[in-house]
């Protein structure tokens, strides 16, 4: 049986299946889908034609409340056509755009801000307080510590961890910053404060301890920049792989038009809303 | 309270603890305990004496239902003597054999071919369209990417990953093959498309960037193989360690036999079963 | 709605939310906060003020339960003022001690014993069989291998494991023990039966094959002792950071007062059960 306060505001079209919990100043939006066992908390507001599994927690509940029990106020804002796969858990003071999916049993604190059509793997654990931008695609188990910033057009696979402070324990927190079309290999640990460039291409299990520039090739434990990304050929097929944005476009918005193309139809308000007005050749 | 459809087989004997849902077109053999607030959807079929823990969701929902909402007559079968600890997510379309086993918020997604006395350790993350033989032994954490052929007898420990993309982004996956015996300890990487030699041994935290030969032993970042792994001594009690089926049976059908008189009662038949028709010694 | 037994002994001002399980043989102390879903299992006892997020398992169900489906009468006991956050599992045979928080998908197996004022990261594994001090503090997805031995005041980073099997597979298992003060980065990785002296600081992905003394600083694969950690300065304020604990007071007795001033203020007998009786200089 759902308990549903009926204070929810539940769009047309919207299925609720067993044993949830809908909580009082709830949005859901039009045809969203909420499976069984998911519990939405006061404040969460759903755009349309979302999906959200089974076991979530949506708008969970930051310190405060675990302190006083009153509710606080927080908001949790979501975009429309999102896909929240099940046992996945996200606190209240975020905003996450639209398209956005997860995978199993992820975690997002407070106070993160994800562009569009972000996707965030299974087990990943974004640690809040950070922003991330728009075609960001991290896969599995990905650490994203506070603070750290990426930008548009990010991959990150996984294992990945994004730490913070350089001397712990400390209170001195400082996060990585990733640039646009940068790739993370699996398991590679990135340093507190770093920069990777541009385009750069980090090694699967490298301990980056320096920032990476733009079109770098870092790999080893520690990491150092070996080659131009440029160089570097499909193994498969042997023709040049990088920058990828040129020879890759599933999920990206430049599907079926060629990056170029897609690039040169943007107004600068567009290319500085993905942080790419300038791409560093 | 229980939600079982009318029209699920459930055996004789089974128990089904609290908020339970079982949808119809369920099989469930006898003698099977499914503990509370566990999801086992449409399709699905479990053998006899399986015991599936609370929170659990069993013949997980594809992307196909959460894009159209509607029922795929997808499969999932699961064989007897079953032990899937809580919070473990299981997808349909895998077939998965007797005496199964694993530990807490595992994530198996479809198309996964497992066959029979495999062990898969807490927060396991196998991507679905994979092969793992019999009686492989995987710890916490382990990562299976898509692709992956995992032999029978292998050993995975926690934090291991098997990749699957030369040239992250890409469309041309290759998949990581384990042969039989292998070991890979806690925190290796190993990248697309390498073979892992039976019997060979591959060290803690070592990043793998060419295939393994048998018995080697590889470590490091990148691996190098430094040794044989017969020279190997068990650290503790100072005997050769290696290979590890002539010293070491737990969990394995030599267990109180010792793995020549076992392998010699085989048939060929059988042996082909295992992939061990042709031990390299 | 809940299912609570009548012989569960149940404080004042307890609050339970919805589809809860309390089973026989629970206590629970005044003014604690179960959230909804949680299952609190035969035989745990939870001190007072305690804060139970949903979808949590207490007292989870040992392997004699899945082999016989009987109870068998262990315990769990959980000291005063406890944060547990949502999709926890701890099983019986367990003793937590006060003010202890976890974060989110939390595993703790069967006989793991807690000091007082710990905190354990969100999918952080703990194998069982092992002793964890007071006021030690684990990050995110950190694993602690069964016979680990961490004594109080010690932080690990997320992704940190502590392995125990020398020659994998094999029956002779030896624990990682670590002393006092030391800091271990995220994603390093210690061999089975080491030591960490007190006040080390193991680098970011380590792979430590050997044990490290008091004070040394360990990196890379394999880790080599490259310094003293008291010649480490802060990355951002260029003080001296280390001993830590003469410069960073969060979460600690000290906090306010100063190392030396509470250390100097300590009977015999408090400082042996820190066992911070003898600190090496």
């Amino acid at each position: 049986m759902n308990i549903i306060s009926k204070d929810a505001k539940i769009g047309q079209n919207v299925i609720i299946r067993d044993n949830c919990t809908i909580e009082e100043n709830v949005t859901i939006g039009d045809n969203c889908y909420i499976d069984s066992n998911t519990i939405i908390r006061s404040g969460t507001k759903i755009g349309e034609n979302g999906f959200i599994g089974a076991n979530c927690i949506i708008g969970e509940y930051e310190m405060d409340f675990c302190i006083d029990r009153k509710k606080h106020n927080h908001k949790l804002i979501i975009g429309d056509n999102i896909l929240i796969r099940s046992g996945s858990i996200i606190y209240t003071e975020s905003y996450i755009g639209d398209n956005f999916q997860t995978g199993h049993q992820v975690t997002i604190r407070e106070k993160t801000v994800i562009g569009d059509n972000v996707s965030v793997g299974t087990l990943s654990d974004i640690q809040g307080n950070c922003r991330i931008g728009s075609y960001v695609r991290m896969h599995s188990n990905v650490h994203v510590g506070q603070l750290s910033e990426i930008d548009s057009f990010v991959w990150i696979f996984p294992y990945v961890v994004l730490t913070n402070d350089p001397t712990p324990p400390s209170n001195n927190f400082v996060g990585v910053h990733i640039h646009p079309f940068a790739i993370v290999a699996t398991g590679a640990i990135i340093m507190p404060g770093l920069d990777l460039g541009q385009d750069c291409l980090i090694g699967a299990g490298a301990i980056v301890t320096k920032s990476v520039v733009s079109y770098a090739v870092a790999i080893g434990n520690p990491a150092k920049c070996i080659s131009d990304v440029r160089r570097t050929k499909n193994k498969i097929t042997g023709v040049p792989a990088y920058p990828w944005r040129e020879h890759f476009s599933n999920y990206m918005p430049w599907n079926g038009v060629g990056f170029h193309k897609w690039y040169d139809s943007l107004t600068l308000e567009q290319k500085k809303k993905y942080g790419i007005e300038n791409i560093e050749e």
